[in-house]
């Protein structure tokens, strides 16, 4: 949905899979007792009754991400109360605007990973610390949508032999990176 | 919590974590659009008022669980409203008694591996095709329940250098199995 007045209380239902999107961001930016300060989230929101909209996630920001997806959906709400085309700063971190999958793209510097069920095995793959990764809900992307991607020349790669949830395969991309890049904590 | 009036409107609240519980359970039983039918999980509650309660739920005989963690709260609801010693199937799929740590542990077949921080590599660790994990949530385990788990000789694993949220650790782990065990679908 793309209005604030989702109901809190029904985020999977009457929210429209609300909670597909706030379980995505909380693989992308939760480790335990902690966040991961060095990723950036972009939430695409294309349902009605005004989209699209883009909110925008700062791990290095934001200051009351929780584990909690109600507590955060409350931050998603006020994001979605800005709905003008120029990007305001609508909590600490989170970043909200009008903006369409194309502009979207246009903003993310490459290279791009799109996840996809026949991509390359993401523990060949080449991936440098900085990399984007673009990654859609239980619906497919329209002809339009992977035209507009397309453009992106992006690398298509899989996590393993199964198709999951968004945000399990979120976990698994971080765990390849984690592996690469992250120093024992 | 250990009651069946739980608050569906504050899993993460006044429930008592029970939305760390349904996230769990959900990276261990769902991928895109289909159960894992070949997966049990038990869930053991030790929180107020009547602890100790345990939840087990097969993959290969449930019919309702889906990605709605809210949803899946009212199956949970219904498993803790049995409170005796004798498992009873509350709904398809799902088997509710009050039993302790040791008792669970009891009835998993080994080998049993337990998820810590400083275990051996999970890509390098041998894991058959049956084989059990244990995960904890956010708090660290007593002394004594250290003690219990010991028992089973544990083979102690990781899955990367930084420490995760209990789900995010599932969906590592599938994806490892998945890799060595599960046929393209």
């Amino acid at each position: 949905m793309t209005t604030a007045e989702f109901p809190l209380n029904d985020l999977a239902g009457a929210a429209g899979r609300m909670d597909l999107l706030l379980n995505a961001a909380n693989a992308a930016l939760l480790v335990s007792h902690d966040l991961r300060r060095d990723v950036e989230v972009t939430l695409l929101l294309l349902g009605p009754p005004d989209p699209p909209r883009a909110i925008r996630i700062l791990g290095e920001r934001i200051e009351r991400w929780g584990p909690d997806i109600r507590g955060n959906a409350a931050l998603i709400r006020r994001a979605l109360e800005h709905g003008s085309r120029l990007e305001r700063e609508t909590s600490p971190g989170i970043f909200a605007s009008k903006r369409s999958l194309e502009e979207v793209l246009a903003g993310v510097p490459e290279p791009l990973v799109e996840l996809l069920e026949d991509g390359h095995d993401i523990r060949q793959a080449s991936l440098p610390p900085d990399v984007a990764f673009l990654l859609s809900d239980s619906v497919d992307l329209t002809s339009e949508e992977r035209e507009i991607i397309s453009r992106k020349n992006p690398l298509a790669c899989r996590v393993g032999p199964r198709s999951l949830h968004t945000d399990h395969v979120i976990a698994i991309i971080h765990n390849e990176l984690d592996r690469r890049y992250a120093s024992v904590t």
